[in-house]
């Protein structure tokens, strides 16, 4: 089957690279996480509302992958954090080699905290370890509670689920205890952190799982 | 470059069964219509508005496609319409060949159109030719609306852009208009329908699209 050993030589790579990021992170004691979620599931405006409410973020830096444009780098560097912008340019995710290939273009020197924001799909990038420490899966309340059960491998790969758009629910009439049910079904030892940038509800707290974290 | 060979090995395969599914549907005037949009933008919730709304459905069937469970497929069926359920297991998108391998489990001698809807994602499915006569992009208004700009294959590909949960809009910051803009500033010529299944806006509109088209 040559698609298969091609596959598994192109992870093999990957996964070589992210171990030199990951030892590389573990060195500068910098918390490295990768942030994985469909199209329009709030990842950045997460990010956005985190670093509005945290002097924190002067600790902060951020990899920004998308298919295409610069909008969510920009949207970071307005919000006062350094940021570079990944164009996949129709790859459906991020992998080591371009997260490593930028690690020398954010001041990590200053940075006690890497937030890599993949691209926006809630399939492929499971499969690419980009040297991460903790992988969150990002999901709206406007998706559906049944996500976890249709894309199960996103939310058995992650160690924290983000509920965003809490204030949604009444007017989708989703039960956000349903959806996380669901998604411990698939992973039982999933932490959650339901927020919503709207009205501020979680953004402490994630935040707090952010930035305070036991030095080593 | 090997990946590439293979890869276009694989696309003219599916290019190639595509066709044949083409024009079986041709045959037998049936219009078959390809459903693409990110995990929970409200392919299947469009779907059981239309069907509700029009005794046309008694016309239709439908191929859901699901990484896992069969969870679309019993509501297209709840809703009084045949429908199979395609489970990719972990593949990103719906190929040819899975599609032609339900055709003969559907009743199509007596259905006039034919939906598929997609695995839910924004990127890989675009590749992919299905025999669909018409494409179609399904964005929820909570997924923002620079969309277009950031994943713009699936909108240059399509013939139609299905906005929905069109009342979401003022909960959400997100300015329809601008949207629209954005997905004809990479699709001129884009067809767009705004719907929403809460309170019934467009989904007439849709449904007509669907159903009223004149008999080659």
């Amino acid at each position: 089957m040559p698609e298969v050993k091609l596959k598994s030589k192109v992870m093999q790579k990957n996964d070589e690279i992210a171990a030199v990021s990951r030892e590389r992170f573990k060195k500068a004691d910098i918390f490295c996480v990768n942030l994985i979620g469909s199209p329009g599931s709030g990842k950045t405006t997460l990010l956005e509302a985190a670093f509005r409410s945290t002097p924190d973020r002067a600790r902060c830096a951020v990899i920004e992958g998308d298919v295409k444009t610069e909008n969510d780098m920009n949207r970071i560097l307005a919000a006062g954090v350094p940021a570079v912008q990944i164009q996949t340019d129709g790859a459906c995710h991020l992998n080591a080699e371009q997260v490593a290939g930028m690690l020398d273009r954010l001041p990590l020197d200053e940075a006690r905290v890497l937030i890599i924001e993949n691209v926006g799909n809630l399939i492929c990038p499971v499969s690419y370890d980009l040297g991460e420490e903790s992988r969150l899966i990002v999901i709206s309340v406007a998706e559906g509670q049944d996500k976890p059960l249709k894309y199960p491998s996103a939310f058995m790969s992650a160690q924290v689920m983000v509920v965003t758009t809490a204030d949604l629910a009444p007017h989708v009439d989703v039960d956000i205890d349903g959806l996380i049910a669901n998604a411990r079904s698939i992973n039982p030892k999933l932490e959650v952190l339901v927020t919503s940038a709207r009205t501020g509800q979680g953004i402490d707290a994630f935040s707090k799982f952010l930035f305070d974290r036991p030095r080593r």
